[in-house]
């Protein structure tokens, strides 16, 4: 079954937008068996939309398209397939109500202009927006303009708040009627960090053999800091056979593996530390505050996350985390004695199970000979002991604050968890 | 003159990756006064990107294929392309050099597997990576396969590090030779926050009518917290006329206008602390480190950001910031009082010229019907004055944090700078 995704927006040929629409979709659809297969994006014109959407119709038995159904002279999506299917556009009463009272609920005039995202597309389904005003659509193409078998064709309005409870609670169960997957379809992704990618896949790769062989599809996919492998498998044995190299991968990567799924290495440590009605402070240099931003990304985080401190300054670390001026003298702020009292400082200064800190060189400039750009200590520190990394991480200032929290957050998880194979 | 560019990635199109390669090409090639013209994504399979670059090369002058090139077997792009367009493979000695030479400086093996990145196709430039193994490529491809007069073929490793540089110091002045600008082009973004994008477009599209129907092409760009106002001209009038529209526009917007270009908020509070040698510390409790790690992107800002403190739970802001109990008793955590004591201790503990707070329901948890989920005060304080601020910020934890920071940070540029116009 092919399924082709358009994405409208000249903001996205003018790369003013991040196309984050792409990721989402996609990665919805392939978590519930469906793949797409090609994926397009044109500027806001109609003769840009309509030949794409022509093409897609012309091989895709699910077209998804996104944008263009806003009130503006920009947002044309919704006219111009309707021109190129042949479908009347009329006014739909419940539509305009939702818009009429989406605005009074606000206390908000309603703009004239806002009354064009009521119309629907002849035989069109309508998805209530419930974030906001334009309805997404769905339509049943058949030929000329479908050529194998017919297509459906389904529009969703651009903001992402709008686009995805629409897509969840609308879409997918419109979708699952329509396209049942014809065997029963499983799939599960390890999140590793630790190894890169050549070698994860060099201590899976041969002894999973026998179940890729047997059907079972195995893909990785490293981003800086981390490698997720990911199985699926379709059939009835599909379960099984997802079990059994579930199985087999943790066997093999040990401890490397931090969590499954959706999960990150934030919502981790949050899970453990909940579980074990254990907290955490942390005490941050380099990172300048996005190890604490990650952890306060996760709902529930507040628990046991009690206070970070981003000491970039000597003094801060000084007064705040109680690090000695002998330490900064002899050692520099960059170095191993100085994380350890950074650690130790903040966990005993908030009562902390666990204090975190990292103090580095982010670059671009502040490097030395002995101390080059990229030069990071961190450590955790516990009631009963604390643990110290050196790290040169030698990235630009954004992957480098990234690649030096996750670090540092899998530096607690270890301490978090018992260690069941070294895996490296 | 038409161009294309093209994602190669299974991961893309699992979205298991953002594609943020789309984003930043089309920026910069926007900003060069070349707009891409389509985007297309197919996974890592030899069919579908024959395919897709069949159809970019009927069609395209300039056409940009990124990813694949590495040493894996889902690497296919230098193969695929190469087949199609019957040009033979070799392997060119500088690249296997550059190979060799990467491994050895990092005392690593080199793989077996590496040296298929050797392979120049018959005919192409190579385009070497300072960052990585993979060479890009480019080749002039004519007839039969590019019908419209020949097209530029550039192939870029999938890596933003290694892509980024090759494109801007190889593939840029390539470009720039073979596709020289038949007229001058002025591009100009004007940034704003505190308005919604159809009040942005209410306040200048009228006074700005005479020079859009005069060829100045005007965008509007919205995003949560921020709307961008593009101005594009060509011709020999173009500095001119953008000169003009941006007068006017600022005259008309006031200080909504935060920066220009590619200047993000944080940046423009960076550069306004340091040119008036002054500095800040935060106190962040319901952004959790989100605006320490936004101003620490900045390269240069440890000379203006002294610290920022995460006080998520009130025994951390009654400890790190002297937040009086008896304020947290008699008004609570989210409060007009706590955010001043918050700023105001936060500025007094850490000697800073300016002191930011925030305090706030991040949701899904916490709300009540007096304060619901999305109640947020904040504060900056300097030496003598605190101004606060209430808002009701309806988002997702993640929209939440990123606007209730952008306020923040904006709160305290309109303490920086003389408020030319009201602007609201």
């Amino acid at each position: 079954m092919r399924i082709e995704l358009i994405n409208t927006g000249t903001e996205l040929m003018l790369g003013q937008v991040l196309n984050s629409h792409q990721q989402w979709l996609c990665r919805q659809l392939a978590d519930l068996g469906y793949t797409v297969d090609r994926q397009v994006a044109v500027p806001d014109s109609g003769p840009a939309i309509q030949q794409a959407v022509r093409e897609a119709l012309a091989v895709a038995r699910l077209l998804v398209v996104t944008g263009g159904l806003g009130p503006t002279s920009d947002d044309r999506t919704r006219d111009q397939i309707a021109e190129l299917l042949g479908r009347k556009l009329r006014e739909d009463a419940a539509v305009l109500a939702h818009i009429v009272e989406f605005f009074r609920a606000r206390q908000r005039p309603m703009p004239a202009s806002t009354r064009v995202q009521a119309l629907v597309p002849d035989g069109a389904t309508v998805l209530m927006n419930a974030q906001g005003t334009a309805p997404g659509l769905a339509l049943e193409v058949s030929s000329p303009h479908a050529h194998s078998g017919s297509c459906l064709l389904v529009m969703l309005p651009g903001p992402p708040r709008e686009l995805r409870p629409m897509f969840t609670e609308q879409v997918v169960p419109m979708l699952q009627r329509r396209f049942p997957l014809e065997t029963p379809f499983v799939c599960r992704t390890l999140k590793t960090t630790g190894l890169g990618e050549s070698l994860v896949e060099e201590k899976i790769a041969g002894p999973l053999r026998p179940l890729t062989q047997a059907g079972l599809e195995l893909g990785y996919c490293a981003s800086v800091g981390q490698v997720d492998v990911r199985f699926t498998a379709r059939g009835d044995k599909a379960p099984e056979r997802i079990a059994q190299a579930e199985r087999l991968a943790r066997g093999l990567l040990g401890d490397l593996v931090f969590g499954m799924d959706a999960e990150q290495l934030e919502g981790v440590i949050v899970r453990l530390l909940t579980d074990r009605q254990q907290t955490v402070a942390l005490a941050e240099s380099c990172t300048g505050g996005l190890i604490a931003n990650r952890l306060t990304n996760i709902p529930g985080a507040s628990v046991v996350f009690l206070a970070g401190m981003v000491t970039y300054s000597n003094e801060a670390k000084l007064q705040l985390l109680g690090v000695r001026p002998e330490t900064l003298v002899a050692h520099g702020a960059v170095s191993e004695a100085t994380a350890r009292e950074m650690a130790e400082g903040v966990r005993q200064r908030l009562a902390a199970d666990y204090g975190i800190s990292v103090t580095g060189i982010a670059g671009p400039g502040g490097g030395t000979q002995e101390k080059p750009v990229g030069t990071v200590w961190m450590a955790v520190a516990s009631a009963t002991t604390t643990v110290t990394e050196r790290r040169l991480n030698l990235y630009d200032r954004e992957t480098f604050k990234w690649v030096t929290a996750q670090q540092a957050l899998e530096l607690l998880r270890r301490q978090l968890t018992p260690i069941s194979n070294p895996g490296g």
